[in-house]
């Protein structure tokens, strides 16, 4: 063996990328010198779990303070550096100069490997009264413990973003028992989703008492008495003793750029699979980084606590073992979040993006339990499935309900990167006992479903049409249809199991749209009428993912 | 058009993979002819439930007939013959005699396509005494009817098969307060599963109450005072006042095999990917055919609920569309069942399938929480994973634990059919929220310390050595070190964090074991003490998945 120099490797950015990193490194490595400089004054903590601690559901502060200084000095050997900011990098020199903020003292570091691990900083416009101390935003420790002494007093909160830590906000402050506006600009909770997937999520939080203002976008802050005023474009005032903006991250990449590292177009640093730059000894990782679509290839940014580990994982792995190591796929894009009782999310991509690409899809929408319907407290869901017409492949999916949300975004986000089609879906084998699952499982259903509709076996209506010359016909038993009637004029019901008498009572010249709570009936009513000659779509996602969310699939029982 | 005599369809067999036939052909055919004859007296039941009723787990027996022949005529307009037996098939005259078996009227229906679902029937081996009115079996109603009745005044009941049923069971027993004894021949329970990923339920069933006698087969039945003698191989005599036989079942193909139908050796009946038998208008599915094994391809039988049913609507799919109809895939085999608090299952092969098929495979054992373990309620998982060391794809995995273990199993059943690599594993994007996942999630982990197994990073153990010239080092801290011992003798204890100070007390040129409680801190101090120079294995799965399926991973709090 030669003797050489231990490596030098720097990290800048001690929480998910950043700490991921350094213990990988350390495990490939017992010999690197590797240093963690982390600005604020808390490494690797749990970020995901911050909006939890300021509701009181996870109940002490240090479960989300993972590790400390020390203890990875005991455990990985590092030389963890809080406190201290990396103000420049000299690229030629391979060194980084360090700020400790406490003193303001300045010194330079070498490097032979550099990593960055900014993270990425909350949005915070320029609007008019930004700079209230009632405004918030929520991304470390610290963050947390003003928000939760600021709840303290609060009553009056305002939630601006519907995303998911604007969720996750605002189902916190209902524990506390606030007053909660949730305003979002889009007309929709959770706007990377597709609107019908939301709809059980927007119900959910205004039967909790949050009030919801959609499609409304904060436009100043004007302090009012005993509140701040949180003026919307529509002219409306919210009053709020605290306001959590929750609206977004930008990628921290200011120390990058001003070193010339290579910058996407929204600001996140630029990498190849191995996670280099284009400073071949500087690497980058976590939310401050630009990835590859693993649909596309397209450049894309995806802020998550999973990638950012997997990413600090493959720094170390490609610095160490440059031999062994595999270029990271692109990136799927899961992701879900719960507020109360309802679970939702997605995995690839939704309908709007598709459509905002000019992208070829299909789509079907299919209800189901979570569990045999038969055993015990069996839950709904919602899924949407999007595929390619031409291959079949899955290209998203988003699901929502009460129990099993998010066994179905993984098993699709698994379809997705193993190249999986509609065909593939209607037969996967999924554990199935009842207390977990259906002989026939929703992604299943979905699969069936997806490949009956590209078989022509059944067209799905996506909204229910505006048109009188369709008949609307509405094939659920009287008593549902007469307690919750489908929203539109002139429907006709006739039940599933009169469908085949009485079909002569529509008029087979003009187009049928069939109807129920679910979107399963409605289809073998379609097959039904088709086979007698009609024109027929049938309402995919029933009622449930069209109207009422909720809308019940089976009489009251007397 | 050219007019033409309706498709005349019948099916034999109306439980899930005929009704799922019969119910497919009808939304493909509004104008065929089917019929479908039942011997038993119901149609279509959740043959999946049954032992929860007799436990009350599921309390009104009516949620377990879903349909009956008047529903099935009214929905599908199904001609359905219950009580109704098909006692042979004339294949030249296409034609099947059937029996009505209240009358014993026989008589003869035409059928254009024939479809064979008879399922199967439980075991009952010719052992002295086995014809006792206490023995009983379960795969109907009436079978459920006859335990539930039997149960109401026994009160030492013997489950002889620790399979899935088998443990259902025996669960359900003890929700009725009865004295339960589960005999296995087999050294373990869930005997699809390898030896170590069944711990944890016998552990959990022992703590509920349950005997179990397992490495002892049953040789015989005699009658004793008040109860049945259950006589096992190694002369241990169980009173019992009701026996529960669920040691597995054979396929009901004795008609297809009188017909002249191609039987596999163990009498399934052999059908192609479209499910047709050797005689073209005849499609078999169901319990009684054999499938392929979607690994190599070799024959097999997966007596299953879910591919029952996606095996009857495949049969309807090619007899009405045939020119759309695509080959089933071959069988991955996945099964759950859950006991009290425990889940267990597997997809794929198993460890010892794979070493008595004599193919390359390797294998890691990794422990985790369900969830974020900062977010309350945080559950262990134990999951078992297997690849191929050639290629690195997914063999087979095992998961046990007190949730989510439904979720890893199903993401590993879709791996496998996706061909998806221990690569891919490590990178795969899930869906992460505190409540539902981890940003590692155990899946994640199981694909990168089987990538470590590859790349040579650790080597693991299956099992601690016996050669007193291994060094056993206990990694974990001196509190739990001493609380819960290693159960060999000459153990060393040193905790990771004094491992790089301390590594000069162990014997460089004697190969070392790590052990700690979950198989994670060993393969730190694996790292640690190989880039010392010390020859290393881990002991994978740590001392869950070795010894205590409970083993706890941190000191107890003072």
């Amino acid at each position: 063996m030669i003797s050489t120099q231990p490596l030098r490797l720097v990290i800048i950015g001690g929480v998910a990328a950043g700490a991921s990193a350094a213990a990988r490194a350390r495990r490939l490595s017992e010999f690197a010198q590797i240093t963690l400089i982390e600005r604020g004054p808390d490494v690797s903590f749990a970020n995901c779990g911050l909006p939890y601690h300021i509701g009181g559901e996870i109940a002490e502060r240090g479960a989300l303070a993972m590790q400390t200084p020390e203890t990875l000095k005991a455990l990985l050997n590092l030389d963890v550096r809080t406190g201290t900011e990396a103000v420049a990098i000299d690229r030629v020199g391979k060194r980084v100069q360090l700020r400790t903020l406490a003193t303001g003292a300045e010194a330079w570091l070498p490097y032979d490997k550099l990593v960055l691990a900014p993270g990425a900083a909350s949005l915070r416009p320029p609007l008019p009264g930004i700079d209230s101390p009632r405004i918030l935003t929520l991304r470390s420790l610290q963050d947390m413990d003003r928000i939760k002494e600021a709840a303290a007093t609060a009553q009056k909160v305002a939630v601006i973003g519907a995303g998911f830590i604007g969720l996750e906000m605002a189902e916190q402050f209902v524990h506390l028992k606030k007053t909660v506006t949730l305003v979002e600009m889009l007309g929709q909770v959770l706007p990377p989703l597709d609107r019908p997937m939301a709809l059980l999520m927007e119900d959910e939080l205004r039967r909790q008492g949050v009030e919801l203002a959609l499609g409304d976008a904060i436009a100043g802050f004007a302090p009012a008495a005993d509140a701040l005023g949180c003026q919307l474009k529509s002219g409306r005032v919210i009053p709020a003793d605290l306001v959590v903006l929750a609206i977004g991250v930008r990628p921290d990449s200011a120390l990058a750029e001003a070193a010339g590292i290579e910058l996407g177009p929204r600001g996140h640093i630029r990498v190849d699979g191995f996670m280099r730059t284009n400073d071949l000894d500087i690497y980058a990782a976590g939310d401050a980084i630009e990835v590859r679509d693993f649909v596309t290839g397209d450049p894309s940014a995806v802020p998550l606590g999973g990638p950012a580990n997997r990413q600090g994982r493959a720094v170390a792995d490609h610095i160490f073992r440059p031999e062994q190591a595999r270029p990271l796929p692109g990136a799927v894009g899961t992701a879900i979040v719960r507020a109360f009782g309802v679970a939702a999310g997605l995995t690839g991509w939704s309908e709007k993006r598709l459509r905002a690409a000019g992208r070829a899809y299909r789509t079907v929408t299919v209800n189901d339990n979570h569990h045999a319907g038969y055993f015990p407290g069996a839950k709904q869901i919602l899924l949407k499935l999007l595929w390619c017409p031409q291959t079949g492949r899955v290209l998203g999916a988003q699901a929502t309900g009460l129990a099993g949300v998010d066994k179905r975004l993984d098993v699709l986000a698994v379809a997705i990167t193993g190249g999986l089609t509609i065909d593939d879906l209607a037969q996967l084998e999924l554990s199935y006992a009842p207390p977990f699952g259906s002989a026939k499982d929703i992604v299943n259903l979905a699969g069936m479903t997806a490949c009956n509709a590209r078989g022509g076996l059944v067209e799905p209506a996506d909204t229910l049409p505006e048109d009188p010359a369709v008949q609307i016909v509405d094939v659920r038993p009287p008593a549902l249809a007469q307690k919750f009637p489908v929203p539109r004029p002139g429907v006709i019901n006739i039940p599933l199991a009169a469908l085949r008498q009485r079909s002569s009572e529509l008029d087979s010249t003009r187009p049928v749209v069939t109807v129920c709570a679910l979107g399963k009936t409605s289809y073998f009513a379609a097959r039904i009428l088709m086979q007698r000659g009609f024109k027929v779509q049938s309402l995919t996602g029933g009622l449930r993912a069209n109207f009422d969310p909720r809308s019940p699939a089976k009489p009251p029982t007397p």
